[in-house]
């Protein structure tokens, strides 16, 4: 049989690997489908609005990598258990999203000396303004982002937060020990300790 | 006896009216607080992350507009029957916002022979990109967005897309019958009817 769920983006991790975290940890069962750089051309057009990933189920398309996570992450139990909890855990999550916002100038940035200053501009305010205070939350929250225990705005961080570092060719949590301790944690975890073995090696 | 809500933005629409749409629709009794820019640099610094709106709630404070409306529209049932519906609608809304954030350089831009420049872009480009495709949504979705009926999906359109218009300086519905139908049907409804006449009157 088909596996219920098909995850279709790029060949790396980008936005599509909170989605990979998730259906990992709850053991779902996924075609992860990955469009070659050389093949989007032809994709591109076939998506409904030019963009991946895409989840496919029960032979309905959507798209969009926030929503698709948030969903996943009510199916393998890690949202809140209530509109309240959910509400705190998507309010991370966008906040995380902002900082990566943030940074996605410098990706599409092509003359050489203006990324350079992009970057520095990235270390000198962004990235400290939120991290710090990410770091802060973390600290006074058991550990976790949200509700003082693993919840999926923590495999959001653990899988966004390496794009920061590609971003920028920076090790952005250095300073920050309880960051840095929480992306150790969630990438520890038996599940997805196994996936991270077992995915392609990709350079995102 | 003080409201149970209280949501904090500037004095004006922008990412807040989503919210503010969904409390009049329920009926939701709330306070609503109005930051005049000039005293924005007090407020900034005293914020979890800079940025407003803020939704206070037995006496916690959460951010995000989009976060904040996801939850507002459950309690006003305006929200999914079940976690797939609720994946379509966030989709939805991702994707108009993907648009949003897609003309909110307009907005940064200082000079004006760039930002000229950047509202042609947009109206030839990601304009009739998305609305297009958004239009074919609503023709073969009994009027709405997503799921058939009226959702939360709708109720962030409805305000998003006066955003739209004020950034580029120009009618974008108006090749969009569906669009601007849907956009009437929401600002027609009984209490936003009602709201939208009762409402501070501001420059966005």
């Amino acid at each position: 049989m088909a596996p219920a769920y098909k995850l279709t983006y790029f060949d790396g991790c980008g936005v599509a690997e909170t989605s990979r975290f998730l259906i990992n940890y709850g053991g779902i069962d996924f075609e992860d489908v990955r469009i070659k750089q050389e093949d989007w051309p032809q994709w591109k057009p076939k998506t409904p609005f030019g963009v991946v990933p895409l989840l496919e189920h029960n032979g309905k398309q959507v798209g969009q990598s926030i929503a698709i996570a948030r969903y996943l992450a009510k199916k393998v139990k890690l949202a809140g258990n209530d509109d309240w909890e959910d509400l705190e855990i998507d309010a991370v999550v966008n906040t995380v999203q902002d900082l990566y916002q943030k940074l996605v100038p410098i990706f599409s940035e092509k003359d050489e000396s203006k990324k350079k200053t992009l970057i520095e501009t990235a270390q000198k305010e962004s990235l400290p303004y939120y991290l710090s205070r990410f770091e802060e939350r973390v600290k006074k929250n058991k550990g976790y982002l949200a509700l003082g225990r693993l919840t999926w705005a923590d495999f959001y961080f653990a899988t966004m937060s390496p794009m920061f570092d590609l971003l920028t060719g920076g090790d952005n949590l250095a300073k920050y020990a309880n960051l840095k301790g929480l992306r150790e944690k969630v990438n520890g975890l038996p599940a997805i300790k196994k996936w991270i073995e077992a995915r392609p090696k990709t350079p995102f």
